[in-house]
């Protein structure tokens, strides 16, 4: 096993959705992201990933009352692990594009969707603490930390496209 | 990350009820296993797992039509991380012995339960390919290989004590 990642902590996260897509010239990184859920239940969501050449298996338990905090255990995992595990998913694979943006003194991850989640762009920053600040740039939008139908568990059952508008 | 232990592939398995404990003066080691489940769905089981000091994470696939083969993936983590991921398993945690037993060119893993599955005990042998013959001891039992109710995940669920007889 090469590089070898892994992590197993409280992640403090706050998303949003983007309302112009100037965040693309502004990316030091843009990264093809193919993924699929063995669970999507919210207390113990199981993901495989496969982020460019590399995989990843993540397990998120349940997020705090206000939706900012959440257990999450990430290993890397080889390429083919990943797609063998792919083939093992529920249906509703999700497919999109990951752009990181650095402003200021933080990086947002910026996700295009594609497929049956076209049309949405959501970006996250992760914070050390709760009450963190951040700039926020001109072309981040509405909050939506913690609404649970823009995480991607959902997504892959929910799809975007389907949503009522 | 040391004792990186991990696998990938089909696995062949018999399974029977044991209707005898003289296995256990045969055994050449006996290990204390906990282990819950992220997640217990038959075409994805995800499986945390304490085995004396050493942790692993374990993912199946379906099984076969007959029962015997069922894609596998496992990967050995630490006790620390095993014992957070336990945190959020479901309900149902599964305290066993597992006695290992060898019986000519054969090793048999013999789970003796506790708690909601006491009573129960089970050995499974593994094989290189369905048709391989293997010596039965005489404390095996009936065959039981793919009875889903004997799946460690259902016995977490719909324990053997709550069985009807």
């Amino acid at each position: 096993m090469t590089h070898q990642k892994q992590k197993s902590n409280l992640e403090i996260e706050r998303k949003f959705l983007v309302k112009s897509t100037a965040f693309k010239t502004e990316a030091f990184k843009q990264t093809k992201i193919v993924q699929g859920f063995l669970s999507t239940n919210k207390k113990r969501t199981v993901r495989v990933r496969l982020k460019g050449e590399q995989g990843f298996l993540t397990i998120k338990g349940a997020s705090s009352k206000n939706g900012l905090s959440r257990f999450e255990w990430e290993k890397e995992i080889s390429k083919t692990e990943a797609e063998d595990l792919l083939k093992l998913c529920k249906k509703g694979v999700i497919d999109k594009i990951r752009y990181e943006v650095k402003v200021e003194n933080h990086i947002f991850e910026v996700d295009e969707f594609f497929g049956a989640n076209k049309g949405l762009i959501v970006a996250e920053v992760e914070l050390q603490e709760e009450t963190e600040t951040f700039v926020k740039p001109d072309w981040l939008g509405k909050e939506v930390t913690g609404k649970i139908k823009y995480y991607n568990s959902q997504l892959s059952s929910n799809p975007f496209t389907t949503w009522k508008k």
